[in-house]
């Protein structure tokens, strides 16, 4: 499997690229900024680095790992290069306010906002994971993933199942993206309350 | 701790009426017949049967368990008789389609809708427990319980604390119940897809 990392650079995808370098995935990682690419792949032990447009061609699957601000513009932007590439949206949108940490105001999920720009399938997952525990080894819990294309959802399991300590979960439809990246305020919240580094295991599955 | 659940006759409702009575809770189950009350009351052995008006007076928590299609309608009809009493919320909106299991298609949540129809505080929670679960001991995993009100939210951690196998955790504010209710549909494609019973535990907290 050939994977590229949009926005490879930052926390996140980085320690991704490296858990998934240490697996024998090959690894493009991506930046706006070629150098600093070059320079995180070598890092991150990965097969390259280039400009996120480059980064996304001839790949199996393209991961969005972007900050979420940066999300939906990313993902217009990179449309034509990336085709009918399936991309994994791994990001969720985080309101910090006195009152706590909140899920966005949108209905629909950045992944299936990102759904409406690209050709490609897009799938969703990896948002429990913490870029911390993922930076030290694969990450603690299990990996929920979910999708409307079967066999993008397929690719997107693969690469979850080789960057956690749990198992790599099919959450079902696209729209389970709502549920998973609302989880991330929970887990925020749940860091805060009790000072640790929350992840998500699923109990009374076979 | 005085407790009412509405719509106590339903699966989850008087599972938690049992689990709740076994911790030494005192249960009143509400239905909209007295009698069928009073009989399920028995069978689960609460202290109490009464039509829901009637259960919700004088407790220190009501637990709103009707189907989710009731939920709004019978917060709205009971905002009389619950008066200041703290109410959780524990129903999801779920829609079954060809696809796999959908969230509601509303931002808000059902406890941030049932939140503006009474006048004490809303919190929500135990969503991710299994009414299966919950009908054969203490449920499988953590429940997660979220709310603005910091007395409603401790009282709900409390009763959540005495029915599960796992930990009671504060999610956050009343704006992770969007998460919270969404992890429902989650949930119940993970049974469809691995023919389990799913509940969540969290990782990574001391």
């Amino acid at each position: 499997m050939r994977v590229a990392i949009v926005g490879g650079t930052g926390d996140f995808g980085l320690a991704l690229a490296r858990r998934l370098a240490d697996a024998g995935v090959e690894v493009v990682v991506g930046s706006r900024d070629a150098e600093r690419a070059a320079e995180k792949a070598r890092e991150a032990g990965a097969a390259a680095g280039a400009v996120n447009e480059d980064a996304v061609r001839d790949v199996d699957l393209a991961v969005l790992a972007t900050k979420a601000d940066a999300a939906l513009a990313t993902a217009e932007a990179l449309a034509g290069a990336l085709g009918a590439t399936p991309l994994l949206s791994v990001a969720s949108e985080l309101r910090f306010a006195a009152g706590g940490v909140f899920p966005g105001d949108d209905a629909r999920s950045l992944a299936e906002r990102t759904q409406a720009l690209v050709a490609g399938p897009v799938v969703a997952g990896l948002h429990s994971l913490a870029a911390a525990s993922l930076a030290r080894g694969p990450a603690d819990g299990d990996a929920l993933v979910c999708g409307d294309d079967a066999g993008a959802k397929a690719l997107a399991l693969e690469l979850a199942g080789a960057v956690v300590a749990g198992r790599a979960l099919d959450a079902g439809p696209l729209a389970s993206a709502r549920a998973l990246e609302g989880m991330t305020a929970v887990i925020v919240n749940l860091n805060k309350r009790y000072r640790g580094h929350a992840g998500v295991r699923v109990t009374g599955l076979p």
